[in-house]
């Protein structure tokens, strides 16, 4: 679905610094030196309690096409260093010529409840190939499980009403929207204006009119009647451009010039003021006039906190439209989302396990060639756990707090569980099927109901349980003895 | 620019509500009525008190290359309401599949300090051209114009240091970090970690290295020492992997081993941790150890209040290598850019002039052919006039506040001023020659420099007065008097 946006070869989609790891790698003769990298995020967005992963599918997209073409290689080969003199060799450019993608990645699939320091993905192969990848897997996987996230939010709130994705215009760029379209849907919204979207990614798309479309007449109810006239099976009248509720009453005018023609009024659509009290006396004036199945949508600048702040003043909204909020993820425009060496294949053929040091616990990261494990009881899934899958636990299986050691929970042999990272390319071959969209779509809603509500409110959420595995957290921990120690010799 | 980028044709790169006004006029015969709208925002991005202007250069490319495909047009002719029943006849397809962009556009150039209410954007053309285009000239003028305007901000703060963008990783999906390298760029930014950028748009690309290279060794000297050997030009040491100030004296034992080859230490690379500090520190260690030239880099989710607090903390850094908080422009990801129509040409030839009334004054849209003149005196620009071009003013030019009547001035017919908007198309054909991505960045300069410097600091900014032309003050009243009292009748 990437390539099918993009015109250009993407292999440069990536940091200089990742090629001049990739040079510094092939130099010293390591680049084929098989390496893990894990792929996760620190925190929640939003303040949150949960988080949606998405953009798999775009990172097999991605994948399936990855090459350097003739002229990404004439680009690369003409970067100079800081003395004006070329950075890289021109063995260095055959190398790049000749790579075909050759790594595993297990990932979580699309739609798929994570939580911090799971993988969502986990890479292993040539070092240099996983360096190189680094950028674009956490671009594509940042962005597009952080606006499922909200979108995920918005549809808690939401319940049985009808989602609308209106963002386009103040996306950040053509890709920025269609992306987001996506990731909308799936994280529960039932339909998108951007028709691009529509087209690429089988999204249903729905859509009203404009003030303009008022405006260009010489009065509302002109404007209203040559609309319904022409779309009489679409009509949603926009119902602010002079007034909000004389538009109303111009709507009910024209619905009832529709039940004449044997059609209906599908709703009106509010854009400004007070949506509370406005859609309130609209729905008064419809249902009086016999149109109690009118819709009201509503739209402006709208976000789940909105949404839930009118529903408490008991607004009859029904339909809600949402656009920069959503797509640009307006309160947190970025998940953190990080890419960690975690293991690398030493001479004797051995892992040696790595991991980076830091003043704040929160930034240490975790070695090891990570699986999650969920566990889950009758009423659902009750603790996730890390864990080495070159050392899983033997019968009971123990987890530790990775932030205080003295909390740790056990689970028997008998516990049922999934293992959430699945193969979804084996050294470059793809053996993972994509579901659709729409199964996706579902399997947010799926997951979500496993889950305690606590983790699903927006004040204080409810912290899911996520602990290192015994083993995993005892080897941590020895390996950041050795590195401090190592560090004040 | 933006064909450059993307594999399909963008022309359904809007929202579904456009066409279905689009069919409306036609339907109606409106399809060909001359109409005017003008692009802008309401108020600046992150409570400043400049913006600029940014996008145009995709716009160009956009409509250069402007028609609907057969498959476009295909899932147009797909597209149901809410019966199930088919929205459009053939017949609006084959009107849109011989549509040739026809339409005249007069905008501010790329690189223009620019204000609330002045029009970036203004076009005239079929209505149902003009609708079309709504969406997808918000979009990528918007986005850049955002992007643009927060690095400008941090060229401010930064005065001489250099200036990096590293955001492609956290960028709101591959365009949303391709583009955005590109409006950072333009807003002052001396270089882009984003490979992709740097082929396409011509931008300088650097890079030092990550964590992982450090980590891939057994020790970080050797991994320092190892960088040095191969890549001796382009020496930037990322010291934090395991201990700031430790890294900086591993990356003084390598600067050594460089100058033995003729060769210098470019910089260190300071990640985490506290800042000031360490930069200050890590300045001492180098200049004890005859590193005086050595660049200090700091990044870690930096943005221009905490560049000016380290500023004023007398931090010893000298590079700044900016992500997250610039690409996605972090305080406030969306600018709020609209697009109103503001005149139509009725039968009989004349302009019937529009404007969308609001409760709120700030929302009621402003009619005309709009252009803005800009006034200067011997020290700068001093104020900006919006007038419709159908009724200049003649002799002597009186402004007034749009939110206060009582407040006006007047300029004589000698005072200089050059007016913002220029022709990009006429009637469909680009009249424009685009400047180098290099000029636009010097514009942007050049015109911040012309203004007072109240407008550019952060914290209540100055409001440079923008005003509009008498006569254009008066007529917009008369309409919205009229317009008010059309909807109590």
């Amino acid at each position: 679905m990437i390539n099918q946006l993009y015109n250009t070869s993407l292999s440069l989609l990536t940091d200089l610094y990742q090629l001049t790891m990739a040079y510094g790698y092939w130099k010293a003769g390591k680049a084929e030196q098989e390496a893990v990298f894990n792929l996760y995020f620190r925190k929640h967005p939003f303040q949150g309690g949960f988080t949606i992963a998405c953009g798999l599918s775009s990172v097999v997209d991605y994948l399936s096409e990855y090459r350097f073409s003739e002229e990404d290689l004439a680009y690369v080969g003409s970067i100079t260093g800081n003395d004006g003199e070329k950075l890289f060799e021109p063995g260095f450019l055959d190398y790049l010529k000749n790579i075909e993608f050759a790594c595993s990645i297990d990932a979580i699939p699309e739609g798929t409840t994570v939580f911090p320091n799971e993988p969502l993905l986990r890479i292993q192969g040539p070092i240099l190939q996983c360096q190189l990848l680094e950028t674009p897997l956490l671009n594509l996987i940042n962005f597009q499980s952080l606006i499922a996230t909200k979108a995920a939010r918005m549809r808690l709130v939401a319940k049985d009403d009808t989602l609308l994705e209106f963002g386009l215009r103040r996306a950040q760029g053509p890709d920025g929207g269609v992306t987001a379209s996506r990731a909308a849907y799936i994280g529960g919204f039932d339909a998108t204006s951007n028709v691009l979207a529509g087209k690429l990614y089988d999204i249903p798309v729905k859509g009203t009119h404009a003030h303009s479309w008022v405006m260009s007449f010489n009065s509302e109810l002109e404007s209203f009647e040559t609309y319904a006239q022409y779309m009489p099976n679409n009509v949603t009248l926009l119902v602010d451009t002079y007034d909000s509720l004389n538009g109303v009453r111009h709507a009910i005018k024209v619905g009832n010039l529709l039940r004449e023609r044997g059609y209906d009024l599908g709703g009106i659509r509010l854009d400004s003021g007070d949506l509370a009290y406005l859609s309130i006396e609209a729905r008064k004036l419809l249902d009086d006039a016999g149109f109690e199945k009118t819709n009201i949508v509503a739209s402006n600048d709208l976000d789940e906190h909105i949404m839930d702040s009118l529903k408490i003043q008991g607004a009859k909204i029904n339909v809600w439209g949402i656009g920069t909020k959503l797509v640009t993820a307006y309160d947190q425009p970025a998940l953190g989302g990080v890419y960690k060496l975690a293991a690398i294949r030493s001479e004797s053929g051995e892992w040696d396990y790595k991991l980076k040091l830091s003043e704040q616990a929160i930034k240490v990261s975790t070695p090891g060639i990570q699986q999650v494990r969920r566990f889950k009881d009758t009423k659902g899934f009750v603790s996730d756990m890390i864990f080495n899958i070159e050392t899983p636990a033997t019968g009971k299986a123990t987890m530790v707090d990775p932030y205080d050691f003295t909390r740790n929970r056990s689970f028997s042999e008998s516990t049922s569980f999934e293992d959430l990272l699945v193969p979804i390319f084996v050294k470059g071959y793809l053996v993972y099927k994509m579901p659709s969209v729409h199964e996706t779509r579902d399997r947010v809603q799926e997951q979500l109901s496993n889950f305690h509500k606590g983790i699903k409110r927006f004040v204080n959420p409810h912290t899911y349980p996520v602990g290192l595995e015994k083993g995993l957290f005892d080897m941590k921990t020895s390996l950041i003895l050795k590195l401090r120690a190592a560090n004040e010799s």
